[in-house]
């Protein structure tokens, strides 16, 4: 890595933490080049301004973001409704252990800056629809498996499975709880997606999202 | 009014606009009484601090929210369910005409600021849980009525319902289009509250979120 690359890694993972703990107008660039121990003069020959450095670290994020779900999606050990089931009690258990200090860093850039720069809200809008597509692909598989029934609305329940991720965020915000997560499954896999699995005691514990256990071994417990 | 109740009431409704568009972090003490007209010793004379200030400012928000709903939650000459359509299609409308520059009140502290203000934080879960509550009635409402199958989950409804309509306006600000709302109606009018009324022509072309007509009459001459 050359001393370029090292430092905007540097300055975006030192801003990351920042940005998600404490949002964006409440962290300045003397943070981020404090926390990453970079002279200020290194940031603006790295980024125009605070704005397109938050542009890039939305990109980033997302990607780190994609990533992290590429592993479920292409996890062919459990079924496709069950991946997102695992995915969802993932971020439950983070956002528990965190004591909900962190979040989503698109939702929390969506809330408070999107609606004074069109160059973050378009960058929101692309790393929206990728995660919409991204969820879409999981719920053609769940289909193609029998999980989903065939005349289920695919693009809306990508859509609005989504929609509601966000809110459950943002409910854990409000209550500080995971209330809002057990809600979530309840919406989309007690009604919406219908799966009506049998469930092991052991993931239907989990799925309460009151004590945290790993949810894999408990997923795969209830498929043997 | 007497000079405090004056002084009090210009503080709150100039910070309410501003807090609304720009953020907490991004609205400094001294936009607030510029802004009202007030001298800035008379903002540290009527409140401890921005925290302070900010938590009755929830309160008044919550409070107009809340007399804004009982107008439909009390309105007898449409069915429970269409006055939740009615609210819905409201607050679309408002957030199109205001080209999605303002939102939620709650929701926007709740991603900006409840992680660093337990106190705002406590205000926040309480209003969280005073909305569910007058949801539930409606919900309870529409049960009576026939609109809500008996076996249904009411306060799962009411949680869920909220949770969605969070995730919606996050949605609105990812993507500045009206798209969320779409989702949200097929989810909880087409799937999880299966109310299956036969919808006129008029409503159905309304709750596409695509034109803007008056919801009332449409959703009156849907009755009709």
């Amino acid at each position: 890595m050359n001393t370029k690359d090292s430092s905007i890694e540097k300055l975006m993972n030192a801003a990351m933490d920042c940005i998600l703990k404490k949002g964006y107008n409440a962290t300045s660039i003397n943070d981020i080049v404090q926390a990453a121990g970079i002279p200020k003069g290194s940031f603006y020959y790295y980024f125009e301004s605070k704005e397109c450095f938050v542009n890039d670290l939305l990109f980033r994020y997302a990607e780190a973001k994609q990533n992290e779900l590429s592993v479920y999606i292409t996890d062919q050990s459990v079924s496709p409704l069950n991946r997102l089931r695992l995915m969802l009690a993932n971020t439950a258990q983070k956002l528990k252990a965190d004591q909900y200090q962190t979040g989503c860093l698109i939702l929390k850039m969506g809330n408070e800056i999107a609606d004074s720069s069109p160059k973050i809200q378009h960058t929101l809008s692309e790393i929206y629809e990728t995660w919409v597509h991204l969820h879409l692909g999981l719920f053609q598989e769940a289909q193609a498996e029998g999980e989903i029934s065939m005349d289920e609305d695919l693009q809306a329940l990508a859509e609005s499975y989504l929609i509601m991720f966000f809110g459950t965020i943002a409910n854990t915000k409000l209550t500080h709880t995971l209330k809002g997560f057990k809600r979530f499954h309840w919406v989309f896999f007690e009604n919406l997606g219908r799966p009506k699995h049998r469930l092991s005691e052991e993931i239907e514990a989990y799925l309460q999202f009151e004590e945290i256990i790993d949810p894999k071994d408990a997923l795969l417990a209830g498929q043997s």
